[in-house]
C-alpha cells in the first residue's frame, strides 16, 4: 500500500516526518511511503541515512508549504503547489492509496474534501479521534470538522463511526453512545433529543446517552457528537491531563522523599504515558470522503506518524470509505421502504 | 447569617449533612445553621453530639424527602414539605438569608427559581462551578441550568460570571473568556460567533475566545459557555481526572519500586488532590436569583457541605444577586442609551 505523506507538515518538519516514513517502512511491510514536498531538503535527510529501502520511500517534489498560520481560503485558493495539496492529488491521481499530513488541520481537511470529495450518501465527513479509557480506547466522532449540525449529521456519524471500529477493531456489535448531559432518554438539548431518535432506529448498537464522566470508563465503544463538543472535548481532556502532571509536579518539588517517590514510579508514569499519548494513536482520519486520510497533531513525533501511517494502511486495506457508502446507502433504503409503507397504507 | 441546609439531601445524608454543619458552626463565626428535614432523625444525630453550639444550629421539620431519581416535575408539584421545598420558602419568607442543598440538583434548581424568581433584569439564572487551574482557579459558567441558549444569555452570564468573581476574591478585573474551539476572533460555531460581538462591546475585560486546552492554565478568571457545554466541560473533567488516577494505579501495581515510590509521593498527591478536589469548593451557586442558594455534588462530603456553608455565606453577605441585578440594569441603559443615539441621529 502506497501512501503519499506531507513531508512539510507539522511543528518539527521535515525530520520527523522522514523518520516516521523510514519507521513504519522498516516495521510494516505492506508501506511504501511517497514523501511529498522540498525535494532537495527531503534527499539531504535521505541521503545521510545508511540503510533503508529504496524502493519503499520516493521522493515527489512540491514547492510550496503550507504555514500553521495561514488562512484556509487562502491556502485553498493559492498554493496549488503546497505539499498538503500535492499529497491529496497523489491518492486522488491513483498514484498513492491513502494521505497522511500533520500540518495545518483546517487546510488538510478542506483540501481533502475539495480534491476527493464526499464519499457517495455522506452529507458531512468528520474526524474520528481514539480516545484512551481505563480499559482500553473510545472513538470521538466528530472531534471538529462540524461545528453547527443537524440531527441527521449525527446519525451518519454515528453510522461512520461504528463502521470504522467495526473494520478497524473486528468488534461486531460497537457500543455506541450519544453525548449528553444526563443518562435519561429525555435527558439533553435540541439537537441530542432529536438525535436520540434517529439513533434508537439505526442499524447500529445504540446504547443511549452518555456523559462525559462515563467516557473514560470504556462505557461505550464510539461517542456520537457535533463537532463543537467533541473538539471541546478532545482539549479539554488534552489540557486537563497537561494539568494534573504539572499540579503533581509543582507538589512533588520540596518534598524530598516525594521526588525519590516519582523516580521510583517512573516506568509506571511511563506506562501510563503510553496508554494515554497522543503518539500512539498516530492520526485522527477524515472519515467520509473517497480516500483515507489521517490528520496528525501539529505536536506529532516521528513514532506518531509512523503510527499515523500504520492506521492509513490499515484503514485504505478494508476500505473503510466504501465500507461507510455502503452502510449509508442501507440506511437510506431503510428509511426509503418505511416511507414507501407509509405511503402505501 | 442564617443559612437553610436541605439536610436530607445528598448520597449520605442526613449524616454528613449534620456533621458538616457542625462543622461550619465550629470555623465560622458568624454562620448559623437550619437543618431541614426528618426532625426526629436529626434531633437524634445532634442528641450525640457532646458540645455545639445551640444557639447556632436550629432544626426544622419537614416531612417529605425528594429521591435522586425523581422526576423534577412530580418532585415540584406533588412533595410540597420536602426538605428543599421547605428550605428554599424558608429564605423567601426571610426567615434564613441563604439555601444549600446536595440533594437533586434540577429539583433544587427549579425549586430555587420557583419559589425565589429571577432577580430583576436576568432572562436565565445560570450555574457557576469552580474548577482548579495551574495557577489557582476558574469559573464555568453556566455548567448545566440551560442547555439550549442565546447569544444575549451567554451575555448574561458573562456578567453574572465577572461580578461573582470580583465580588467573591476581590478581583477587580476578572479576566472573561468564551469558550470556543479556536482562538481567531473568528472562530466558533453559530451561537459563539455572535456572543463574541456581544462580549466585544460589554462592561466586562472581556479577553476572547477561549480553547479547551488553555483552561486549566489559568489563562481566563471566567469561562462562559451555554450549558450543555459547561456541563459536558465539568464531567469529562470529573471523569478524566478519575481514569487518570486509576490508569497510574493498574500501572503502579505489579511494580514493587512504583508502589515503594507511590507511597513515597502521598503527601504531594494528598496536596494534588486537596488542589483539585470537589470538596473544596464546597457547592456552585444559581446565580440570578432573588436569593442565595447553592447546588452541591450528590457525593458531598461533611467537609464540602462545611465549604458550601461558607461559599452560601460569602455570597449573601456580598448580596451578589443584587450586584448582578445592578449590573445587568447598568448594561441595559447603556444599550437603550446607544438605540436612543441611533434613533436620534
Amino acid at each position: 500500500m502506497k501512501i503519499a505523506l506531507d513531508a512539510m507538515g507539522g511543528d518539527n518538519a521535515p525530520g520527523i516526518n522522514v523518520e516516521g516514513a523510514l519507521m513504519a517502512v522498516e516495521e510494516y511491510g505492506d508501506i511504501s511511503v511517497e514523501l511529498v514536498g522540498d525535494s532537495e531538503a527531503l534527499w539531504k535527510r535521505l541521503s545521510a541515512v545508511r540503510n533503508y529501502d529504496k524502493q519503499r520511500i520516493t521522493v515527489k517534489h512540491a514547492s510550496e508549504v503550507v504555514g500553521m498560520d495561514e488562512s484556509t481560503s487562502h491556502a485553498l485558493r493559492k498554493k496549488k503547489d503546497s505539499s498538503i495539496r500535492v499529497a491529496v492529488d497523489t491518492v486522488k491521481k491513483g498514484a498513492a492509496e491513502a494521505v497522511v499530513s500533520a500540518g495545518h488541520s483546517g487546510v488538510t481537511m478542506a483540501t481533502a474534501l475539495t480534491v476527493l470529495k464526499k464519499a457517495p450518501g455522506v452529507d458531512r465527513p468528520a474526524i474520528a479521534v481514539l480516545m484512551p479509557t481505563v480499559k482500553g480506547r473510545f472513538l470521538l466522532i466528530d472531534a471538529g470538522a462540524n461545528v453547527d449540525c443537524k440531527p441527521e449529521n449525527l446519525l451518519q456519524f454515528a453510522l461512520m463511526g461504528s463502521a470504522y471500529y467495526k473494520a478497524v477493531f473486528g468488534v461486531t456489535e460497537p457500543k455506541v453512545g450519544l453525548m449528553s448531559i444526563g443518562e435519561e432518554d429525555t435527558k439533553g438539548n435540541e439537537l441530542t433529543k432529536e438525535v436520540f431518535k434517529l439513533l434508537k432506529t439505526a442499524n447500529i448498537n445504540f446504547i443511549g446517552n452518555i456523559e462525559g464522566k462515563d467516557v473514560f470508563t470504556g462505557l461505550a465503544d464510539v461517542v456520537v457528537c457535533d463537532g463543537f463538543i467533541g473538539n471541546t472535548i478532545l482539549k479539554v481532556s488534552e489540557g486537563l491531563a497537561e494539568a494534573i502532571m504539572k499540579m503533581l509536579k509543582a507538589e512533588i518539588s520540596g518534598r524530598v522523599a516525594s521526588k525519590l517517590g516519582y523516580l521510583l514510579m517512573k516506568p509506571a508514569i511511563k506506562g501510563f504515558k503510553r496508554r494515554t499519548d497522543y503518539d500512539e494513536s498516530g492520526g485522527a482520519p477524515l472519515l467520509g470522503i473517497n480516500g483515507t486520510c489521517i490528520i496528525g497533531h501539529g505536536r506529532s513525533t516521528s513514532k506518531a506518524i509512523k503510527n499515523a501511517l500504520k492506521v492509513a494502511n490499515q484503514l485504505a486495506t478494508v476500505n473503510i470509505n466504501k465500507v461507510i457508502s455502503g452502510e449509508i446507502a442501507m440506511l437510506q433504503k431503510n428509511i426509503d421502504e418505511r416511507e414507501q409503507e407509509i405511503a402505501d397504507s
